[in-house]
């Protein structure tokens, strides 16, 4: 299979980019994907603390948003040290090496800043939550170190592919991330439309809420197709009990 | 039993040491011991690294020799990259974690400095190898994330976060599935109203679909009750946006 891309959501030094990079290349990561960087990209920062790791094998693609980011993987893991009380599987670095083997899907681990971490909306379109058991008196990691200890279990992982005996039978794989958010989108749209969203400070938490069951059903391309058609009878009508609607 | 102590011996960089002390305590590792460090101890370049460690919690003794520095321990493992052709059990930082465990000693973990690793006299004197299952062609790692790496397979021995057991491990259970029952009934009767089944002969099977996103979903009640106002919404609208209907 593939091997998992890592993602920096708003990385904010330079320094931490080029620690990250070393550590993904040592342990055969070579996809970093960053996410409105705050010093742009390149960052001449980055280069002392990567030792060489962008020459020798580690490409970067810069996306100025999420949604963009995540839009062509079939799972993303976000790794948080807070919990969410979010509906998701929560793994530590070994159990999401070991889960992303066994779904077998283009994969992305994404990582939130360095002040901040991952914001609700981020993580509300992860399939899981990836946690490191930390002191809680002392529960932020470096971020390169975050991701070194994802990458390492990676590493160890490799010679144990096909150890895993969990089930998930489906023929269908799930439907990449970008038809899913194309699907909330519309969703969100027309419930915009009808008033759903109310009070507006609790807007982006009822959308996290709604997110979460859909993505963790791992839809495929079809049944979001099929609902997508659903929504769109809801808000519209279809055949004769159609309304009329300008957009 | 006691936690591991890290031993780092003749460290170069004081940031390296900071940083070493950061993700220690972040995994509740506070014994820190320096063999002759190379610009002495206390340094002024490990404190901004460290994130506060040192205040937090992480002791630091320094001492002249490896075999002084190594005397009161029972159980001593050497991390190194290279190969040595020495006669000791060889283990990954998952292995290690559960060896030290095992045995119930106090235990040191040996790591060399940044530019050479350590001698092979050090080697000698540890009861086993730990190494980590790097890439060949950039396999050296920085300081820090070496000791990251097996102090967060000390902190998962420990247990507390799940692993991945190719089930859904969120807080809440799903909700009964009487509640999902009338959630479909739900929006298949406003799908129904919408005009959405059709060809009549095709709609089990249009119902079954949508259906089986949902299920695999493993809602939970509250999820539920927030996707059952946004059918009431898509169909009917909310507030101002709310149309008459007698039924």
């Amino acid at each position: 299979m593939t091997r998992p891309i890592i993602l920096l959501h708003r990385p904010q030094l330079g320094e931490n980019i080029g620690s990250c990079a070393r550590v993904m290349l040592n342990f055969g990561l070579t996809e970093l994907r960053l996410i409105a960087p705050r010093d742009g990209w390149p960052n001449a920062a980055a280069e002392p603390l990567s030792a060489g790791a962008f020459e020798a094998g580690v490409r970067v693609e810069v996306f100025d948003t999420i949604e963009a980011a995540l839009g062509d993987l079939g799972t993303v893991l976000a790794a948080t040290a807070r919990p969410r009380g979010m509906e998701k599987p929560v793994v530590d670095a070994v159990g999401g090496a070991e889960a992303i083997q066994q779904r077998g899907l283009k994969t992305g681990i994404l990582f939130g800043a360095e002040n901040h971490g991952l914001p609700s909306e981020a993580v509300g379109l992860a399939d899981m939550i990836m946690t490191y058991p930390v002191n809680p008196s002392f529960a932020s990691l470096n971020l390169a170190q975050a991701v070194g200890v994802f990458c390492a279990s990676w590493g160890a992982s490799e010679g144990a592919v096909g150890r895993w005996q969990g089930e998930k039978s489906g023929v269908e794989p799930p439907a990449p991330k970008q038809d899913l958010i194309r699907m909330f989108e519309h969703l969100e749209e027309e419930l915009e439309r009808a008033g759903y969203f109310y009070p507006p400070d609790k807007t982006p938490l009822m959308k996290t809420n709604i997110r979460n069951g859909f993505i963790r059903g791992d839809w495929t391309a079809q049944e979001v197709r099929t609902f997508r058609g659903a929504i769109k009878a809801l808000a519209l009508g279809r055949g004769q009990a159609r309304i009329k609607r300008d957009n």
